[in-house]
């Protein structure tokens, strides 16, 4: 097993000693709704905040993001609680909008094959979280990584966020056993999203402790102040107290691995 | 979610408050053996011993299980060690051979479309442990369930053990996520079979600690006293001073989701 | 490409120079709808007869088929259409009864993977009709067949009809490309199920010919006399009329890949 | 089913009465090599050319496309043998550099889900030829259409080119039933690409035949004058004498399903 490699994002460093926790809104929705989620995900724990901008929706009838007005509150909150942003990057044009607002660009699940976009990413030297794609082998998924190493870029986080199989119950099956298997052939760090790779509300938190315990470096989850008022995903979010047991619950799944969670940063 | 109904199998209760660990070869290869093995996992812990006497293989040119005379080494070692045996059934005809020799009816993933079988089972009465297809839907493997509860059985274990998905790295893709997915509709045990769920012998320990975040009832982990020289799945074994790491391991992820493991039945 | 060894089904020959249809339904329900169907596909160009006697259904409280009667009504039809007949076998313990009342046995998706019934299978030297199991790699159809083949029976047919994969619209994948490459690798006659392959009625058409394009020596489909009253799988059948107007649009297929449609034996 | 739509591309008919073969190199890799094989194509009945400029691949060490000077090769080539050029787009900065040197966009199978690229290809109006990821249902590649046709450009043609399941032995598993199955949900044609639907060869002229007999409007064929020096894709490139013997037999099945081919334009 290799000895990861450390991604540093303002005062936060991910792949290190401690686990750390990405909580926010699958949407930045209103000025509101973002620094409700900001406060709440940071007081119980979270050192980095997640929140769309420029949403990539399968359905062109549905919800695109603000766009230009998110990204207006983004740096405003980013500025007022005081946590690092991470934020999906949809186009390669988007890139001179977003670097200096925000802290972590994220490739999304549908443009982990998009080498275009990678490449000019590379050139940021930004961190890039980097998706797996839904229909991506664990080998393609790190060639894509290399896109970005050899573009210049060492900055690189991996998130499992489960994958296409024939199974309708569940949006996707999560692919938990990539993360000790990634160890093997990758120093790169990697963390988990059980908020898209389970789909469902009440699977997020056994599956955050099964990522814990499995070895990941991380959590990417989606938390909302009213998930059954949100405009994307709501099925999939928590709300802040869901969010808070969660990380309760976390904490002792974490001491058990002798693993402390990244706090208060 | 549902409270789980329980199992018994001897001294031992599965599917109650304590964690179940069950352990043994992938197949009965001599006396020797078996009773090595045995000997190992009972003294780290494991409460119950899997051994296959007749097994079902995908190359007919492979080696196919001793047979009978795995029959009488599994009587001996059962008396010797004084655990309960679990063991795979791959065709109605030996249910009566087996039926006084071992405690509970192993159904493999390639047997549970085999509804000839399940009904043959039912009217033992005899636990059962049922193993999910590796092409199964959660709803196809509850409904082979129901073929063994309608048919006057309701001794049915649980077993995810992966699935088959595009990915090639691994054997299987183990779905945990199907352990709480689960427990939403039915009020089955669970248990979780790292050793097919991933077909590595370095994966089983981290699944192993996931699986019991997640919420599993107990694990089916293939032991061997010497992998290398296994007569199948040796790949995926893990000997006795692994299984000893993995228990000590375990012990700490129970305690900190709250469910002792059971020892020394 | 291996030039193909031929089945003997009476008087008809599978995986010669002729290419064979075989219809019926998926269930016998009654003597009047086996014997209006094999007449009517018998008029239309079938030279073999299918029909279900003992069924393996998914769901423990659908129809499972007439099983004792339905084999009385299966030897009447025989003799009285004149037409050999296909049916499905789930058991060892069937083989006794249906050994002489029928003239291939059908081994199903889900038992392809059950080792123990194909050893027995072999013994009888009978025709088995192998369907691919719907999870199943063409390599391990191959190792099934070769259970046959090891324990003394050559004449195996193998049937590809549909595997599972992530796409929800259809019942199966239809895996056409499978024909083509088998025969790269194997001498067996190989024919398409395009009934259970998509599930729809309406894509039967097309998918025969297809499969008869792409080098299938037969085809398998289902029909009934009247579909929207069919015990299983109506929503997958075709009636009398719809399979006239398929042989008529399949014999032109079959004259452009210059390969004559067995009739009239 | 609906009646098609057609797309016009110059000369050429798409979706109408006759049927469309598109065939070329993978990629453009020299004037000799994208000349001889056009000449060739041409003269065996090809109607529009293909050859990539700006390569997709999987692999950073890999060959990326000949670039600016292929865009040179393309005209050239497109204006001494009179096709019009079918050419994959893999970034919104390369449309005008593409707008007026080739005559049918095409999205790849990696760019299906790149909606920021459908929008601004909608805005061309110029036809797009749209691959079908290898990981997307039928829904998500209708639903990507629409962001085409939302946007203002009803020249899409469909290209189902095989989809990513669990069986190893084929690089995809061609979805033929997708053809007649989106003809009952769709007005847009709809062809085939049997060489990335099976990645091998010896299997491009059976599927050719079956994609013709399942009812689609064209098909899409990687041609390369010695395919084993093929810079990309060779082992699923056929030579010239290959492609013409494919026409040949083409032709054939095109009749039986009462087709003409489109030639000589």
């Amino acid at each position: 097993m290799s000895p990861t490699r450390s991604v540093s994002i303002g005062p936060v460093t991910l792949g290190g000693k401690h686990f750390v926790v990405i909580a926010g809104p699958c949407s930045i929705e209103s000025e509101q709704q973002f620094l409700e989620t900001a406060t709440t995900v940071k007081a119980a724990g979270a050192t980095l905040l997640r929140g769309g901008i420029y949403k990539l929706r399968t359905d062109p009838n549905t919800f695109q993001g603000l766009g230009d007005d998110g990204l207006r509150i983004a740096r405003m909150v980013r500025k007022t609680v005081g946590l690092p942003i991470v934020t999906e990057v949809t186009d390669a044009r988007q890139i001179p909008l977003l670097v200096d607002a925000i802290d972590v660009f994220q490739v999304g699940s549908r443009n982990m094959y998009n080498y275009e976009l990678l490449k000019e990413l590379a050139h940021t030297g930004k961190p890039v979280l980097l998706k797996r794609a839904f229909s991506a082998t664990i080998e393609e998924w790190l060639l894509a990584a290399e896109y970005l190493e050899k573009g210049g870029n060492p900055n690189v986080i991996l998130c499992e966020r489960g994958i296409r199989t024939f199974e309708p119950a569940l949006r996707n099956t999560l692919d938990l056993a990539a993360v000790p298997y990634v160890r093997t052939l990758s120093q790169l760090p990697i963390i988990v999203d059980p908020s898209h790779g389970t789909g469902r509300r009440d699977l997020i938190l056994p599956m955050s402790l099964a990522a814990a315990a499995a070895g990941a470096d991380g959590l990417l989850i989606e938390v909302h102040p009213h998930p059954e008022q949100s405009l994307s995903d709501g099925y999939q979010s928590i709300d802040g107290p869901m969010f808070a047991t969660l990380m309760t619950q976390l904490e002792k799944i974490l001491a058990a691995v002798d693993r402390p969670l990244l706090k208060n940063v």
